[in-house]
């Protein structure tokens, strides 16, 4: 069923102690849209300046991605974001940041796209996320993502759009600054009275913990990796994994959500293994489904 | 089958949020007695001096606790810690130690005992915990906890007591210094490659992650947990629920390690959810085993 994602396209800089990877793609609706397409076909829709070096269309060859959505917008620069990864892999430094053409107005959602069922809303302002949203018709299930800034300086703005979106994708520093709260599982509870009828919260390499507003609970480990070259677009990779299968599933019931929880995992570990897009183009849909049972059996008892 | 621990039986004054539990029980010992004897006969030894004002026979009453190898010292002092946990409760400060009789020779193991085949040695000096195994004929399976100050500075010993035990359970920050290496599993690897042939490493509020010598692997997140009062005890309860599951079984194969595992998860769930033994001394088996049911709803799909 379609899906759509709106979100960033970046030139990263990323260090890390395995290397560093300089001025290659990354940006939150990338490392989606390729983490998606394993399960169902996506709808595009991002922003970049003239002067960005990638050609997405090549990038995605052979993937049902469609960029009916992707603007080029002359005059103006595409984001750029560097960072440098900790030794310990846990934390990383932004080293610089340019939002340039994120700084401006959104891209236009092409109306072809407004009868979309399932919509991301990756990372960005929550007034920029409402106007995305406003594009769309009737849809089925809303995700969105959000971070610090918004949430100590444009809570107001947040709050209205969790009560419109049936599911926040959090980080977990993030979901106790929202709530106010440092029990995880209090803070999960704050936030589903928030508006959202579902709240997943991302622990890194902790995993990640999903809460509904009947009550029920769901928790994963994340997939054991001894190799972790470049953490970049984990946690976008992972709402891929998650979005993409309630997509082809045409469903988010529990039972659906809870192996959607258990895809984004595996995807975003195939994301981690190497910098930029590489340990993710370079997968399967036959491996991530040998990676899920492997995971099942990791974690059965 | 029988169960022996070797561990501290402690004075303890917590700090915690939720409040203050001044001159309470604790010790590694006793937290792990308590939690095996849900599931197997326990066989306890441990020194106090004569100030100890509990009662262990009291305390353990009509749980199947052997207290033979219970010493108390006349004009030595009972183990006294004092800890405050952070308004996060993910770490914690000791405010005070006195080792007093724990720094003096080690209790003597029953000729009752020697027979022994589930072996716990909590963490001590690696010379002592060795001293203590020299006293079992037998054991079919051998697992001892350690420390930061052991691995800085005594590796040698830890290193010898490591070929003679079946399993090391040690928390993260440890596992990655005493294996030098900031990746879990790769840490998890260099420990297999000292001796044990199975290693826990216990991740507190983000879980366990257990690796074998034959490669096998496998993860748990934490029981999801709204209010933790008073996370002391929580490593020796997990131990404690983990060897009193493997005794109650009468092996350690690889899925009765991992139904143990899970089994040490619960156990502990229920010791943070209140001071000192309070959570847990309040339980059943019943209860344990209808935890046990409910963390594998929340972690299948």
């Amino acid at each position: 069923m379609s899906l759509l994602v709106t979100g960033s396209i970046g030139i990263d800089t990323v260090r890390t102690p395995h290397g560093v990877s300089e001025d290659c793609l990354g940006g939150s609706a990338v490392y989606f849209s390729v983490s998606a397409s394993f399960f169902a076909p996506v709808r595009f829709v991002g922003v970049v300046g003239s002067d960005c070096p990638f050609d997405l269309a090549e990038v995605f060859a052979g993937r049902d991605i469609d960029l009916a959505g992707l603007e080029t917008r002359e005059a103006s620069k595409t984001f750029r974001w560097a960072g440098t990864y900790l030794e310990t892999m846990d934390d990383r430094v932004t080293d610089s940041l340019e939002l340039n053409v994120l700084a401006e107005h959104p891209p236009v959602v092409p109306k072809a796209y407004a009868d979309s069922k399932f919509v991301f809303l990756a990372n960005t302002a929550p007034k920029l996320q409402m106007e995305l949203l406003d594009q769309v018709e009737n849809p089925a299930f809303v995700a969105a993502d959000t971070m610090n800034c918004w949430i100590t300086d444009f809570l107001d703005g947040l709050k209205q759009l969790m009560e419109r979106i049936h599911c926040l994708v959090i980080n977990a520093e993030e979901a106790k600054l929202l709530a106010r709260e440092f029990s995880l599982i209090k803070a999960a509870e704050k936030i589903l009275a928030m508006g959202p009828p579902c709240v997943i919260v991302k622990k890194g390499e902790s995993g990640a913990l999903m809460c509904l507003d009947d009550g029920s609970m769901f928790v994963l480990p994340a997939y054991p990796t001894a190799v972790v070259r470049d953490p970049t677009g984990a946690g976008d990779s992972f709402a891929g994994g998650f979005m993409g299968y309630l997509a082809e599933a045409q469903k988010a019931d529990f039972a659906t959500l809870k192996t959607a929880l258990a895809y984004g995992t595996v995807v975003a570990s195939f994301t981690i293994s190497d910098f930029s897009l590489n340990g993710l183009t370079a997968v399967t849909r036959a491996e991530i489904d040998e990676r899920l049972e492997t995971f099942r059996q990791l974690t059965s008892f």
